[in-house]
């Protein structure tokens, strides 16, 4: 990073970057998060920076299936904390898009109603066409959003499929959105948010059938098995449009966080996000000294073996893992 | 493996049952899938076993949206390539659902008008709740059903979502489902399918609509660079319930494992497939040494100094590779 400082080019440190995140400078957010979406070198020292701040903020993790009003309630829920004088960051991921080199949506566009409030950062994060690339660079900037002085960070995921799993893999709290009209009950099942939702919003509850929906996800979670002591899990009604239901549904996770904390799963669950990520990090170094797929290296001239029947692929690997 | 000889308990050997696969011994064939569905230790022996053998089927994946038609479609393509004489296995994988321990369907129901034909094996297969199960497991039974002598192994999705792309990795030749009156022209554009087709088959062909789909999608195919010498990707019609169309998808499918062979695209496509495969078991070899996400272990212990501050994933990344 350069900047012109009494007409000399002058390094901006990692330490003063930081600091200027942590004092609330948009622009050196932006730049910690560009960082980790391009796996910059520097990105080692800025995490070591980082590392006594983080752990405050409560990562709230927003998914549902397209149609059901992902970006409206984002907007409503950053109004509501933002009336309780919260500072808030939302990282909209779209880990269903391994083609696109860049977001799906404009962070403009997403601001919604808090364009110019110094207190909300938007970020959109697309997983860049890498196997991996979520686990890999999400956590890392939620931690960023974490470490420089957000009490929220909402995690919305734009995709489908997986990436519902993969976003309660990253918050403290997952939220998953519903609406009436969509044949919610079988795409729940089918989908996996019995599993992962720790709070149940049913939105465009001024539709017909919005009570159905709810009646139905409610049996539907009654019969999943719960250990002793396990959080209840809330279906609540919302028009994300008006607002109307935010105020409860913040009320829910500020109670779902007190929960996290005292019953110690908090800790549990942030340290298997941790394991993962760090995982993620050193399968990463590996690829770099074994050489991606596609390209040439050690991986391309074993599997070139295995591919000509010379030799298998536990061999392989075991070769792989001993160079 | 145990079974009665003479009143005594006998081992079978690996050799032995890699034997019977190959004579079309359906539940010798049943038992290695399940060698590799459990990760058996005797994997091992079971790939160097079978790698001679491997290399001659053609590997054709199917995919496409809910609705398409994708099982009445493998029935249909079965019952043609057994027309023309050939051995045919269908493996049908569903990665979107990680929270299932077995397949969705029963293998009994999906034979469809095969069952009884020794010609034909249909087997059913679930990622098993772990990231990296279908690059871990899938390519492994793609390897068993090659080696053992079946002329095409066709893998079908049932997921929905990033699957498509994985399919895509882990067949030689990707026909890609489509139907009318499903908004397919968006839906090819978010999930990727316009990069993943080398064949494309309109479905349901005998319903209003389908020459629109077909326009659109040839028009969406055209727009889309492909460097010089590719292969022109054919978007047929068919009609999988009758039978319809189904000689031209296979002659179809035949032409482009003759152009993957003389283009020399067949050697690299196996290779990046291999290359996936052998770091997948390279991975899987490390976590058994770290220790798993959620387990107890090295990484652990490195996760719990990540949550409180004290390191950061990168330098915890580095101490676990060193160790």
């Amino acid at each position: 990073m350069n900047v012109r400082t009494g007409g000399r080019r002058r390094e901006v440190s990692v330490p003063d970057l930081v600091s200027r995140a942590r004092e609330g400078q948009h622009a050196a957010v932006a730049r910690l998060l560009t960082l980790v979406e391009d796996a910059s070198p520097l990105l080692h020292e800025v995490m070591t920076a980082l590392a006594p701040h983080w752990g405050r903020a409560h990562v709230v993790g927003l998914t549902g299936s397209p149609g059901v009003g992902k970006s409206t309630s984002t907007n409503a829920l950053v109004g509501e904390l933002r009336r309780r004088g919260q500072r808030v960051a939302v990282l909209a991921v779209d880990p269903s898009s391994p083609f696109s080199g860049g977001a799906l949506l404009g962070d403009r566009v997403r601001m919604g109603d808090h364009t110019g409030d110094p207190d909300v950062y938007i970020r959109s994060m697309a997983s860049r066409g890498h196997l991996g690339g979520l686990s890999w660079a999400a956590p890392q900037a939620v931690r960023v959003l974490d470490a420089v002085g957000f009490d929220t960070v909402l995690v919305e995921t734009v995709g489908v499929g997986q990436s519902e799993v993969e976003i309660a893999g990253l918050a403290d709290t997952t939220v998953v959105l519903l609406a009436p009209g969509m044949g919610d009950g079988i795409q729940a099942a089918k989908a996996g948010i019995l599993e992962i939702g720790d709070l149940y919003v049913v939105n465009k509850a001024d539709r017909d059938g919005a009570d159905v929906v709810r009646r139905d996800l409610r049996t539907m979670l009654s019969h999943s098995e719960r250990p002793e002591g396990s959080w209840r899990r809330p279906v609540l009604k919302a028009v994300a449009r008006s607002g109307e239901g935010m105020p409860e549904v913040v009320a829910k996770l500020a109670e779902h966080k007190e929960w996290l904390s005292t019953s110690g799963e908090l800790t549990r669950r942030r340290t298997a996000r941790a394991q993962r990520e760090v995982e993620a990090i050193a399968l990463e170094t590996m690829r770099r000294r074994w050489g991606s797929v596609g390209e040439q290296g050690i991986l391309a001239d074993l599997a070139g073996r295995v591919v000509a029947g010379r030799l298998d692929p536990h061999t392989a690997a075991d070769q792989l893992l001993d160079r």
